[in-house]
Order: structure tokens, then C-alpha cells, then sequence
């Protein structure tokens, strides 16, 4: 009961999060939108600071909850798991009108400059994210899939920072064309068919 | 002198709005900084928005002084006029020790989902910035620098997005590596210097 509630709170305030932003988003919004008594925050969390931190762990698990079933199916070559992750999450903002945009990258933007707790948490979160791509670029150069020579962890980082720049500017274009471009040139670069003359 | 205020209120309001974001950003607080008299405010624009598509204005019109002088810098060849922009945007981060990030990037994300005036300024921000780079790998094409035969806008595009996106990166890592690193991988990209075995 006292986790289920716990729980309760953690993914309304992800959700009212990912609208609004950390600053934006009052403790007081939270209980009422979850229906939990007044003045039983604290007894969960000892601020909203920690509160946050809950809520960037929710979205790093939720994350990990998306995008490993199509990373480690073995089904697949290792490349195209990577172009499927791409592509589940163009229809994952398709759906949403292309709003909101990635909330680790949103609270990055917001609170990298305000607060080195939340900074560190964030840097924890970008890190996991990047070694399952790494991982199964690793795999990619092990099976011969992927014949770039470039350091797996720098490539992971760069598709991912590249990705949620294209999210940034998906949130102006309202469409899909920047996830699009983005995924396009990564795959070509991975599949070594960028276009030289 | 009615234009000097109007540009100083526009100064003030960039360097603040840089720090806070639009919606944080208290027309009183711009007045203050500026030491121009209260009430002065809506004779030199209609409102809020007004003011803040001014100041997107002059993001843009700055990064367009940052970035010719060395993109027409003639002496360099194409690509390597590039890479001099990106430095260049490394020691300027770095002085302001990797805070802060583009303030279009920035209110692309604060505002994209939220007014449609300032969501099609910043697209003709965007627009205006990346027709700097498609024109110079159009050159870089003409002349033979780049051997690579993606279309020139789509190709500056990535560049840039991915640059965004290394921007929120550098923000919670607070060092020049997410910059470096895409900074590296493109290079190598548009040289035709990727390693593949």
C-alpha cells in the first residue's frame, strides 16, 4: 500500500514533469492529480529535490523498458535493432503530435545549470541509455554487421546527443522529419552506405 | 535614442533570457536591469510575445556575426571552415565553463509545444542557421572538398541538430566531450575520413 502510493506519486509527477518541467511542476499539482492525501509527501520523500531524482529514475527505467526488448532481439541483426528503436520512438511522438519531446533531455536543458544532484542523476541516466546502444554496437563489430572502427561508447553518444537534438527541433517542426533525417544518416553511416562519389 | 532603449531592452532581455528561459523571464526585471523607466515597456513593443520574438531576432542576428566571418573566410578551404566554427563554439562554452547552451535551442524546447508565434520564429531561426552550413558544403561539393553526396540541407541539418544536442549534453557533463566528440565524428563524416576496415 504505502509503495503503491509511493509509486502513485513518482508517475503522476513524471507525467506532469514531462508537460511542465521540474520548476513548473508543484508538489501540491502532484497529490491532486493522484488523489493522496495533503501533507503526506514528506512522509515519501524528504523534498521536491529528492522527488525529482525519484522521477528521472522512472523515466531511465521506462526508457530501459521500451527500448531493450528491441535491443536484445536476437531475431533481428544488430544494426536494424537500432533502427527499430529509432522508428518505435517515431511512432511513439507521432502519437503524442510530436509535443514533449525526451524528459531527460528536457530536464537537462532545465536543471544541468541549477542543481548538481539533479545533474548527477541526469549524467547517470544519458550513461545507461548510451551503454545499451554501445553494447550492441560492440556486438555489431564483433559479428562483422558493423565494419566502423570508431569507438563504440563515442558512437553510442553521438547517436543519442544527435537524437535528442533532432527531439529538440521536433518540438518547432512539429514532424517527423528531423527523427527521420537523423535516423537516416546514422544508419547510413553504421551500415558504412554513406554516398561517396 | 528611442532605438537605443528598444536595443538595450533587447540586449538586457537576451542576456537574461539566456539565464532563465522565457516564462521566468519578468518584463520588470528586463526594465530594472536596463535601468529604463517602468511603463516605457509597451511603447516600444505590444507585449511580452512581441518582445520575445525581438529577442529571438537577435539570438540569430549574433550567431550570424559569430559564424561568417568564418564561413567566408575564403583562405580556409570549405570543410575546414566548419571545423573552425565548431572550435570556435568549444572556446566560448568553455569560457562560460559549459553553461548556459544556444538560446535557440533552448526556447525550442521551452516554448516548441507552447505558442505557435514563437514556434514558427524559431523555425525561421533555424532555418537561417543551417542555410549558412548548406551553402558552405554546397561550396565544399563544387569544389571537390566533399566527396560526400548527401543533399547539402539535410546534411547541414544533422550537423546542427546533433550540435543542439551535444549542447544539452555539455550542460550536465560541464565538459567540452559532447561537443568534441560530435565534433570529431562529423568531421570525419563530411572528410570521408570515417575508419571502416
Amino acid at each position: 500500500m504505502k509503495q503503491a502510493t509511493r509509486q502513485k506519486l513518482i508517475e503522476t509527477g513524471a507525467r506532469i514533469m514531462h508537460h511542465k518541467g521540474y520548476n513548473y511542476t508543484g508538489i501540491q499539482e502532484v497529490l491532486r492529480a493522484a488523489a493522496v492525501p495533503k501533507g503526506s509527501f514528506y512522509f515519501y520523500f524528504r523534498n521536491k529535490e529528492d522527488f525529482g531524482m525519484e522521477v528521472v529514475d522512472h523515466y531511465t527505467a521506462r526508457y530501459k523498458d521500451r527500448v531493450t526488448p528491441l535491443l536484445d532481439d536476437k531475431s533481428m541483426p544488430p544494426l536494424k535493432r537500432i533502427a527499430a528503436v529509432l522508428d518505435m520512438f517515431i511512432d511513439l511522438y507521432a502519437g503524442t503530435d510530436f509535443t514533449l519531446g525526451c524528459p531527460i533531455g528536457n530536464l537537462s536543458q532545465e536543471m544541468g545549470d541549477l542543481s548538481p544532484a539533479f545533474r548527477s542523476k541526469l549524467q547517470q541516466s544519458v550513461r545507461e541509455m548510451s551503454t545499451l546502444y554501445e553494447q550492441v554496437l560492440q556486438e555489431a563489430k564483433q559479428t562483422g554487421d558493423m565494419q566502423l572502427l570508431l569507438d563504440p561508447g563515442e558512437l553510442a553518444d553521438f547517436i543519442l546527443v544527435g537524437w535528442q537534438g533532432a527531439l529538440v527541433r521536433m518540438k518547432i517542426e512539429k514532424s517527423p522529419k528531423p527523427l527521420e533525417n537523423h535516423k537516416n544518416i546514422v544508419m547510413k553511416i553504421l551500415e558504412a552506405a554513406l554516398p561517396y562519389y
